[in-house]
C-alpha cells in the first residue's frame, strides 16, 4: 500500500511515493511560491500527479511549519507561509481526488523517526529538530499527540529563563532563544563582539567580520576542534538538556530523539546534553536515563513522515 | 460491572465498590500502617475483603503517592511508604484473588475526572492537585499518560526558576517550590517574619505566632477579604498559571483541572491563574485559551479512578 | 570665580559658562564631528574661545560618554565616539591655554543634581539616567564615585536576570536591557507583533506600522489613560525598583533621583518604582525607605555639572 | 597614639590595645552575654579597664554584628544581640570615660585589611567575608563607605537569583543564599540526600548521616582531591565571582579581599571566582580584572579595625 508525502518547505516542496516499510520509491521537487496559497496548491497537485503516474496510491500526507488544527485538514497558522484558517486538506483533495490529511512538518518527521528510523523500539519518543529554530514532536503509546489545536509538541516555547531572552512569539525565555541555530549564532556574534578572546579563532575564520559566523562554521571549527566553538556548541547542548530535564517530568519518555542542523554536531552538542539531562532530572536514582540518540532520517523523515501519516 | 478503587494515603487507607457511572455504592476504610509493606497490604485485602461480601467486583485498583511502573504492578519508590522495586499488585492478587491494577494516586483521581467529574467533555486534559504538594495527571487522546517508567505527569518537577528555591527531590526551582500548601505557607511565614506589614491580620489571626500560620487560615482569611492572604494566594495562582502556560506548549490540552487543598480558595487562586495563563501563553491571539475549572469529585477521585482503570 | 563646562554628545557639543551657584551664564553649541577626534576637539576649542571673550574663568570641564580613566584625563572607550585611550584633557588644555578636566557625562549630570538639583540636601546620591540606555552616577559622602578605571556607577550593567536578554556589551541580562527606553520599546513592539490585544491603542496611535512604536509616544498614550502605554512604562519602572532595592543593599543611599527621557512621564514610572523598591529592600523594616525624585536640571546637568567638577 | 579595639562576637568579646602600625600590644577576651545589653556593656567596660591599666589610650572602636547608624554611635538593629535603637557609643562612654565609636563588624575587618593587610596598596577596595553568611565592606577613595542608615555594604543581600532560594531577610535569591557556608552546606546535604553518587565520598566521612556533613569537611576533603567537594567548593566561587562581576559595574574597586571560613579553601574557591568575575564582568576588554587576594589579618582583624578607626 503506497502512499504520498509532501514536504512544503519555506523555499521548495518536496514528495515522493512511499511504501510502508519507509522507503522513498521515487520523489520530485518543486519551489514554493511563500506568497500565495493558490500557487502552492497548484504546485503541490502538479507535484502529486507526477507522481500518481507510474503507482497507484491511497492517499497524500502533508506536513507543513504551522499550526495544524486538530483535524489534520485546516492550517491556523504559518510564520512563513500565506496560511490564515487554510482548508489546505480540503483544497488539495479537490485538486487531486485523493483523501489528505495535514501535519505540522516536526510532526511529520518526529513520526518518520518512530516508524522507520532512530526510535522504532520506543513507545514514547520526545524528537527534537535542533535547527535554526527548535522543533518538537511527541509520540506516546505509538500515538502522536497534537493537542487540543494542534499545537502540542511546540518544545520551543516552553519557558527556559524567566524573563529572559525575547522571543519571536512575543514572550520572554522561550527555549528555542536558548537552544537552537540563532541562539548559537548569536552567541558566537555577541561574544565576538565583545572582544572575547576565545572567540578569535571563530572571527578570524569569518574574514574578520563577525556578521559572517554561521552555524555550519561553528560546527566546521568545533570539530576540528576550537576550543571556543566547541563551548558554544556544548552551551547549546546543556541547555538542550536542561530543558529536556524538565521536560521528562511530565513526559518520561523511553528515548530522546535530536535532529536538525546542529545535531551534525554531535558528541560535541550530545555529551553536555547527556550530562544536563542527567544532573536535573528529577529522582534521577529511582529510574533510568533516556538515552539522547541522533536521528537516522536525514532529510526524508518529513516526506516518508507525512506519507505514512496518510495511511 | 463493578469494580473496588483503593486509595491508600499516608495515614489513610479508602476503598469503595465503584459502578460504571463512577457512583461509590459502598465504602470503607482502614488505617495506614504506614512503614510496613506487608500490613498495609493485609489492611487492603481486608478492606476489600469486606466489600466484596455483598458485592460481585471484577477486579481491584489500587492508586498510591509513588512512583508505579509503566506495567501498572509494581511501585518502584514511595517518599512517605515503605516501597522500594515493590510488587504490590502481585501481593495484593495473592491476598484477594482478584485481579489488580496499581496506578499514581493523583493519575487515578485525574483520571476520575476526566470520566467523571469536571473534565468529561474533553479530550486532553491536564489535572493539577494543589495541595501540600503538586500532583499532576495527564489524559491524552482519552489515554492516561503514564511514560516510560510511571513518572509522567510529575508536574510538580518541570523547573519554574532556574536555581531557584531547593527542593525536596535534590534539585532548585521545581514548580512544587512555587505553586503549592508549603510554598503558600512558607512565603507568609517569610514575609510575617520579616514584619511585613501586609502580613499583620494574618500573624494576628495565627495568635501573634509566625509557626501557627497554616494553608486553611490563608485561605479563611483571604476569603474575609485580608489583603495579605488574597496577595499570598494570588501569588501561587499567578505561578501556576506561568508554568502550566509553559506546559502547554507542549501539551496543549482542553481543559485544566485544578483540585487540592489550596483549590479551596477558588477564584482566588483561579483568576491570578487564568492571567497569567493568558499573558505567558505562546501564540495566544491564534489559539484558544484552555479553561481552568475546579475539580469536581473530591475526595472520591482516587476511588472513582482507581476503580475505574482496574475495569 | 567662573568655569566653563562642556557637554560632548553624539550629535551636539554644549558649553556654557556657569557661577559657583550652577548658574547658566551664557551658552553656545557646535555640532559634533562623531568620527573624529581632532575635529571634536577643534570644535569644543571653538566654543570655549567664544564663552572666554567675554567671561574670565578658571577652567574647563568637559563631560563625554565614555569610560574616562580615573585621573580624570584620558577617554579610555568610547562606544558613540572615535577616542581608544585618547589623552583628551591634554590635547583640549594645548588648544585652549586652560586647565581641563573630563568626566563621564551620567557623572557630570549626577554631580550638577547632587549640588545644585534634586539631591542638595544628601550626603549619598545614586542618580539615575533612564534615556535610550540606562546611566548611573554615585555620589557617596560628597565625593563623586569614579572607581579603580572610571567605570564605577555603570548601573547599565549590573544584572538584572541570570541569562536574560542579550545586552550590547556582550553579556546577558544587563539591567538596561529591562528598563531603559530601548526596552520600553523593545517591549512594546514585542507584544504589538504577538497580536497582544492590549497594545491595540498604541498600535493604533503608530499608525498600524509597530515600528513607529516610540518611547515619547508610550509616554503620550500612558499619560493620556491607555492602560496598554501605562503598563509598559509600569513593566520598566518595577525593574528599576527591583534592581535599585538589590543596589541599596551595596550604597544605601539617602535618595534616588531619576532622570532621562523617560523619566518624563513622571509618577507612571516613579510611583511602581517606589512599590518594587519598597517590596524588595532587605531589612525594610529596620530602615528609612530613600525616596525617588525626579531630576531638577535637566539638559543643562551636562554642562553644569563639567563646570563645577572643574573647579 | 593607641587605641582599643574591640570586637562583640555572638559567643566572645575580644579586644586588644593597637598601635598605630596595627600591632595588638596586649589583648584580653570576656565570653558575651549576649541577652542583656547592660551586661554587654559591663564586659566591655571590664574588658577596657583591664587593658587601660597598662596603656594609655586615646579612645576605644567597638565592632559589632549589626546595622550601626550613620552617626557610629547606635546599633539600630542587630540579629543575635539584644539592641534595637540601642545608644551603644553613649552607655560605653559612659562606663569607661573614653570616646567610643562604633561599627559593623564586617566594616571593622574590612578597614583592617585595607589599612594593614591584604589592600593596603589599593585606594578601592571591597572585602567579603565568606563566612557561614556573607559578609561585605566597601572603601573607596580611602574612605569607608556607611550609607544613609549604616546599611551600606551588606553584600550578602544583592539580588543573585530573581525568585530564587529563600532569605533569612524574608526575601528570596539572595547572594548569601548562594555563596556563603550556610549554602555550601545545603547543597552538599540536598544532592547527598537526593542520592548524588558524587557525594558519596563526602556522606561517607560525614558517617553516613548528611547532618554531619559540614563546611570544614568538605574543605578537608576538597584539599584531599575528593571531585565531588570541589564541586561544591567551585559552585560557591562561581557564584561569588559571578556576583562580584556585578557589583564590579557600580564600583569598579583595585582589589577584591575574600576572608571568611570558606576562604580557607584557597584557590579551590578563588580560581572558579576568578573565572567567573572575568566571563562576567562588562567591557571586559577595556578594562583590568581587579584581583581576588585572601585576606590576611585572620580573627585579629576585628580588634585592630576597630581600634584603628577610633583614632
Amino acid at each position: 500500500m503506497l502512499s504520498i508525502g509532501v514536504d512544503i518547505g519555506g523555499t521548495k516542496i518536496a514528495a515522493g511515493v512511499v511504501d510502508e516499510s519507509g522507503e522513498i520509491i521515487t520523489a520530485t521537487t518543486r519551489s514554493t511560491p511563500a506568497t500565495d496559497a493558490a500557487l502552492i496548491e497548484a504546485a503541490v497537485a502538479d507535484a502529486v500527479a507526477e507522481l500518481q503516474k507510474d503507482h497507484a496510491v491511497v492517499g497524500v500526507g502533508v506536513g507543513a511549519a504551522g499550526f495544524v488544527g486538530a483535524d489534520r485538514r485546516t492550517v491556523n497558522f504559518a510564520a512563513n507561509l500565506a496560511w490564515r484558517q487554510h482548508p489546505l486538506a480540503e483544497e488539495l483533495e479537490r485538486l487531486t481526488g485523493l483523501p489528505v490529511v495535514v501535519e505540522n512538518d516536526a510532526n511529520a518527521a518526529g513520526w518518520a523517526e518512530y516508524r522507520f528510523g532512530a526510535a522504532t523500539e520506543a513507545a514514547h519518543m520526545l524528537m527534537v529538530t535542533v535547527g535554526t529554530g527548535l522543533g518538537g514532536a511527541i509520540v506516546l503509546d505509538g500515538q502522536l499527540v497534537r493537542g487540543s489545536a494542534g499545537f502540542a509538541g511546540e518544545i520551543a516555547h516552553v519557558t527556559a529563563v524567566p524573563d529572559g531572552q525575547w522571543c519571536g512569539c512575543g514572550r520572554r525565555g522561550c527555549l528555542e532563544q536558548y537552544t537552537a541555530g540563532t541562539a548559537l549564532v548569536r552567541t558566537a556574534k555577541r561574544r565576538a563582539g565583545a572582544g572575547d578572546a576565545l572567540m578569535s579563532p571563530l572571527l578570524q575564520a569569518a574574514g574578520g567580520d563577525k556578521r559572517e559566523i554561521d552555524g555550519p562554521l561553528i560546527t566546521r571549527l568545533a570539530q576540528q576542534g576550537d576550543p571556543g566553538s566547541q563551548e558554544l556548541i556544548a552551551e547549546i547542548g546543556t541547555w538542550l538538556g536542561t530543558g529536556l530535564a524538565s521536560i521528562a517530568s511530565l513526559l518520561d519518555p523511553d528515548v530522546f530523539v535530536v535532529g536538525g542542523g546542529v545535531a551534525a554536531a554531535g558528541d560535541l552538542l550530545l555529551e553536555p546534553a547527556r550530562a544536563a539531562y542527567a544532573k536535573n532530572l528529577t529522582a534521577r536514582s529511582h529510574r533510568p536515563l533516556a538515552p539522547f540518540v541522533v536521528a537516522g532520517m536525514g532529510n526524508r523523515a518529513g516526506i516518508v513522515g507525512a506519507a505514512d501519516l496518510a495511511r
